[in-house]
């Protein structure tokens, strides 16, 4: 079983994992990052991409991403429509700030160009199978390749970036151990060949359930609507599904185009028990799972990496170890309040089967109450654009 | 079976059935007001009081009480605290407006004194037994006095103003019949001789659930905690109510004093299905109750008065049934935005039995989430201090 040295042993390949070996390197740390999927099926796996301004500017001073800001749309705005009815929520006028529509495949594209190019030791297809001795000062990772090989990444520190299935996490407090809430919904979610229905996002609640108006680019468009957890996915005809998504948002002009990729996505809510232990901290979904209402996931990954990366820094370069000892505490401030957010944009617009009238109305009383306020306005426009990413 | 003829026959002497009378008085429309209960038990139930900035106007500039500026004490805020760390809402800062703790016993001593030094037929110890022909143009209340005698009221329309126990709402859609929502647990109310603990209301939610501090006058305090509903509030000492209410507001210094009032108040959530039939309208807690953690339910009461005030004055004076026709409609916006705003409050500061620890610090997440952000305390003032009367 042959041994790699590195300083930082980084578990996954997904945005969490490649921007903080990518931080790393630009403070000269070594790092080594493995994951278990093909380059190819984590370049094309076509993934939502709301990007909080902070996230944006990240990307864009890092040197990670540029394309970001030409090869993205600017979105000024969401729409919240009730019944029909639209609310825009202005975020450039409330908060004076926007997001931006730029696909989590394409940041990764850069971001994997970007490595490579500088050199980043990026190992696709290797699967980590277990971390040991994560309280000593050199941490192990095993791994093996494609033909079962066994070999160990020995580092000062190992990170677990693994996504939401994470392998990391049974070195902490175990693998399922965590605070966690499932919902009693899904999304039934199509990509479809079309122009954009509406040019910002269309968050819709109406008596039949909820429905999200989101683009890809100028010709491939994102749509969901809430379904039943137990749906298959290949059950409905195209016909069925565009009829579904009308009648969630009524009042507006779908463009319909033939749909090629359909799915059923889970509602989860999950916070891991432990962020850190000894020298092996998670990241991103491996730490934390939030519903996709409040389009939260990867901009929560990306405020983790900013603050382990100053941790590491300190840790590893000046023998600190006090914003190590804090790491959980600090990003846990944040990943709360977004967890909140996305149970909050989620049992707010979706109907839930368990619904009493006088839930239902009590829903609308307070979707009326946040689009007639421009202070409830802006509360959820602060959180949708993003937190200031200090701590 | 004698019959008393009059314009506007009220069912109920509290503050919505008395505030009407007065605005009714002043528009030259004479009304009948009866209460099942003695004019010393309305006068004397201590009862909360936090008057929105929008009611202390309607009272002061109508008449109804002037008494509310010299002898209320107007709150420029309130405390969310947090596990012992304390949150100034600054309304006065945040919205511009107040709030004034008054409380309801004293308006009902206002109201009562001033509708009779008017000549307004005022009777007590007086129950309505039914409504009967709503749809006509002379709906009729039948009431019986102490000694059992029937008597009819007849009028061009009829109020039902009789609290959460209605008797008038059996005319409308059915006594029950409504949107109801019941919260697992209750407040332990006490009322002791002693100087305020705080100068303003203080909100505070902790491990063990939430306590209210709140304050009657100088020498006598209102306080409660979260209870169980089934508590008899006979079986808690003195010394126990203390200790549960000093560990429910960890670091605060509460003044204690002799306990001369305790009850145990149920939360309910409940809007009437049917607010106005034919010549039949509901106002206040006859048509919806809200839990009392937003401090809403006079004020909606009051709200729900100037609506069907203007209503009357234009049916019964220039027979134009326009607004009595939209009355439901115009109050359910308020209604259902107060419901919210108690139900919120409620959700936020209260431990659920049945919690989870994801819920929990959910919950904790959100209560930062407000008071770290301007935007979100101000919405929460808003809503507080009491959203613009006009509609």
């Amino acid at each position: 079983m042959s041994t790699i040295r590195t300083r930082v042993a980084i578990i996954g390949a997904g945005p969490a994992g490649l921007f903080l070996s990518h931080l790393l390197h630009r403070a000269g740390i070594e790092s080594v990052v493995v994951d278990a999927r093909s380059r190819d099926a984590v370049e094309n796996t076509i993934r939502a991409g709301i990007l909080e301004h902070g996230t944006v500017d990240a990307l864009v001073e890092s040197g990670a991403s540029t394309r970001v800001l030409t090869e993205g749309l600017r979105h000024d705005g969401i729409e919240l429509r009730v019944d029909g009815e639209g609310h825009r929520i202005d975020f450039a006028d409330l908060v004076g700030r926007s997001v931006f529509l730029y696909p989590q495949h394409e940041v990764l594209r850069d971001l994997i160009a970007t490595r490579l190019a500088e050199g980043q030791d990026l190992r696709f297809e290797v699967t980590a199978l277990r971390i040991e001795e994560p309280d000593s000062a050199t941490p192990r990772v095993v791994v093996h390749d494609t033909t079962g090989v066994e070999q160990v990444i020995e580092a000062d520190f190992v990170v677990g970036a693994d996504g939401s299935h994470s392998v990391a996490r049974a070195a902490l407090s175990g693998a399922r151990s965590g605070y966690f809430r499932e919902y009693p919904f899904a999304w039934f979610g199509i990509l479809c060949e079309a122009p954009p229905s509406a040019p910002e996002l269309i968050y819709s609640t109406s008596p039949g359930g909820f429905a999200l108006i989101s683009q890809r680019s100028a010709s491939v468009q994102r749509m969901y609507f809430q379904c039943d957890p137990a749906v298959d996915p290949a059950s409905l005809s195209e016909e069925r599904i565009w009829a579904e998504l009308r009648s969630r948002v009524p009042g507006a002009d779908l463009i319909e185009g033939p749909i090629f990729q359909r799915d059923v996505l889970r509602f989860r809510s999950f916070v891991a028990h432990d962020l850190r232990r000894g020298r092996v901290a998670l990241v991103g979904d491996a730490a934390h799972t939030v519903p996709p209402t409040g389009a939260k996931g990867m901009n929560l990954a990306i405020a983790d990496v900013l603050i382990l990366e100053r941790a590491l820094r300190a840790l590893l370069l000046e023998n600190d170890p006090r914003l190590i000892d804090d790491y959980a505490e600090t990003v846990l401030r944040r990943i709360w309040k977004a967890q909140h957010f996305s149970w909050w944009m989620t049992s707010m617009l979706h109907v839930a089967p368990d619904a009493t009238e006088f839930d239902r109305l009590r829903r609308l009383g307070e979707l009326r109450s946040v689009v007639e306020s421009r202070a409830g306005r802006t509360y959820l426009a602060e959180a949708y654009t993003g937190w200031p990413l200090t701590d």
